[in-house]
């Protein structure tokens, strides 16, 4: 990307966003120490006799935590680094960028949006993961393999695109299918860690792996104390420089990015995964999507209906079929392996095509919490 | 409660704590009405187009909502009646109090208090939440009934305690087996529905119900349009009288209400449900759930280990644990049938006795989300 040159007062705009993103980088050590402070003069408000009995291993495990966000600040640190030099920002110029905000009413990056997106290391290219991963994936893959039986030069030729990618882990197995695949992400804090993960592959070649300790934010709904200090050992599997030939990330607004002729029905399929539903505005969303398919196109989708902050509407999955419907989509039918009827047969015209299917994003498997959605999948077809 | 006389400017002051959520009560439609408005003025936002493909029946659904409120509001104002004639407070009182309030920098009463503890009239006191008291009411009362297998004069002797009661239902059930029961609950918004719902016993002996439609707040995760319309009939049980003569509940802090030389040492029991994890001083509660008990006296605790806000201590299951035997607990086997050993019979000291199940808390049965916790199990005993 290219730096622009203009006014970094607008709050969308790319560069600010992208600075602001890094300041996040910048303060992650700080940021989290703080919360093991935090957690410290906790201890130190218990009186002496209840010290006694929650016992100071408690205090030592702390300051283990300590220690492990220090290890956890070197991989922040590489993916600050590997952004730098990629998108063209000088170390001085974050700095001046981080001072002129430093008196702003909120800081300007946001420490749970890096948090975040640290985790989905664990979710996307962990071994820890992969339970996430196998609820969800292959209905997404096998369905993109029947589009396109044949490998090799076929495929190439067909273009996916992946909104909403994340860290990037199933737009890159799309790429590894042999699929062109187009991954986009708005959050240029999901952004860097998925182009520095992806940027292993050329770096690594040996393999080598990096070791991250998602859970000393979470002490909540833990069975040991251990657990909150275990590492995740990551990329369980080395990005392919051959499979990321045919791949791009494009960061940027999904409902901008792709209006221009060129991109305008010019792709085989469009993949949304666990995306649709943090849209402000879904219909527009809908309306996208189908602008940006081929007639003929294919849209695969796998997700919940939680919608984020701030959304205009909030649709029932049954409106957003109708939606789907009424803008040219015709929805196909799915495999029984995929999950049950999500009406469960009662709605003909959706029978057999729409299926829910228990999408755990309990991430942590040793952890005392079991989170899931009931994900919705569904592949349409753009009839008009 | 007497209507105590002092300041009102402490902000834990309880009578300023009562008036505040009566404040919440009383301001329950018009904040519930204007997400309703919030909603209305996102559909505008759509364009000509989107809000054909959306269809007009997404506006015609908010104003079904709205008239829904009004209905929910009734329930509500006969909470405040309830609780305006019970703590002694008057109408005219409450509005000065409103209205001194006015300019606060934050809004007195607390909106998500209020539908929180409606809510629970779900959980608590409905068919549709039978399925979450199944998962968690069953190991609790049997534990109680074997440690007192005789019922009548026997079981009135012995005094239970329930801090964090919510709205009662499993207090009133402990109660309803024989017991004596001691409900405590620190938030008012919860006790002023607690005790309006255990007042239907006396006034509604023909079994009057009402009907109470909590999905309107609530428009993520719906499988179909009018999922959000449906109404919730309660108290499907009538709470009877009799049993009432057994209960009392107590406002107030649970670290607090009971130092007093009559309360230490006087229970038999203490009931943790879902309970110790809302502790600012985890520690604390333990050294006071030890203290009012009796020697020989049972703890029966059911729960997640998902930490509120601000918690100066989050230990694990383990230290929970630990601590508890510090203080004096053994902890005692528990049936298999409530779970599986939280531990996998790892560790031998807690092998056959601390149990994790599966409590859910979608209390939407229609909704596509599917959450639970392994929610720990485990009966100790008072041995010094």
């Amino acid at each position: 990307m290219a730096r622009s040159t203009g006014s970094t007062r607008l709050k969308s705009h790319p560069r600010r966003r992208l600075l602001a993103a890094m300041v996040g980088l910048l303060e992650y050590s700080d940021r989290t120490q703080a919360g093991v402070q935090k957690k410290r003069s906790g201890w130190w408000k218990l009186n002496d006799r209840q010290r006694e009995i929650l016992s100071s291993s408690y205090l030592e495990r702390l300051n283990e935590t300590s220690n492990l966000i220090k290890k956890n600040n070197q991989i922040v640190q590489q993916i600050l680094d590997h952004s730098l030099a990629f998108y063209n920002i000088s170390f001085p110029d974050l700095l001046r960028f981080q001072s002129a905000h430093k008196s702003d009413p909120r800081p300007i990056g946001d420490h749970t949006s890096v948090v975040q997106s640290l985790k989905h290391f664990v979710r996307d290219w962990s071994t820890a993961g992969a339970h996430e991963r196998e609820s969800t994936f292959p209905q997404i893959l096998s369905t993109l393999e029947t589009l396109c039986p044949e490998g090799g030069d076929q495929r190439a030729r067909q273009k996916i695109l992946v909104p909403g990618a994340g860290l990037g882990r199933l737009a890159y197995e799309i790429s590894a299918l042999g699929f062109t695949t187009v991954a986009n992400e708005y959050s240029f804090y999901m952004s860097m860690a998925h182009r520095w993960v992806l940027s292993l592959a050329d770096h690594d070649e040996g393999g080598t792996q990096h070791t991250y300790y998602p859970f000393v934010n979470w002490w909540s709904h833990q069975r040991e104390s251990r657990n909150v200090l275990r590492g995740i050992t990551f990329p369980e599997v080395q990005p392919s420089s051959k499979a990321l030939e045919r791949y791009t990330l494009l960061e940027g607004d999904f409902t901008k990015l792709f209006l221009d002729d060129g991109e305008r029905g010019s792709y085989d399929a469009v993949v949304t995964l666990f995306f649709i539903d943090t849209a402000r505005n879904i219909v527009e969303y809908l309306e996208n999507i189908h602008a940006v398919l081929k007639a003929g196109g294919t849209w695969i989708n796998l997700g919940p209906l939680l919608y984020g902050t701030g959304p205009w509407v909030e649709p029932s999955l049954g409106e957003i079929l109708q939606m789907a419907q009424r803008l040219g989509f015709e929805l196909l039918p799915t495999d029984g392996r995929f999950g049950a009827d999500s009406f469960n047969g009662q709605v003909p015209e959706w029978k057999g095509k729409v299926r829910g299917c228990l999408a755990g994003y309990s991430w942590d498997k040793e952890s005392l919490s079991r989170n899931a959605y009931e994900a919705q999948f569904w592949v349409a077809r753009k009839v008009r």
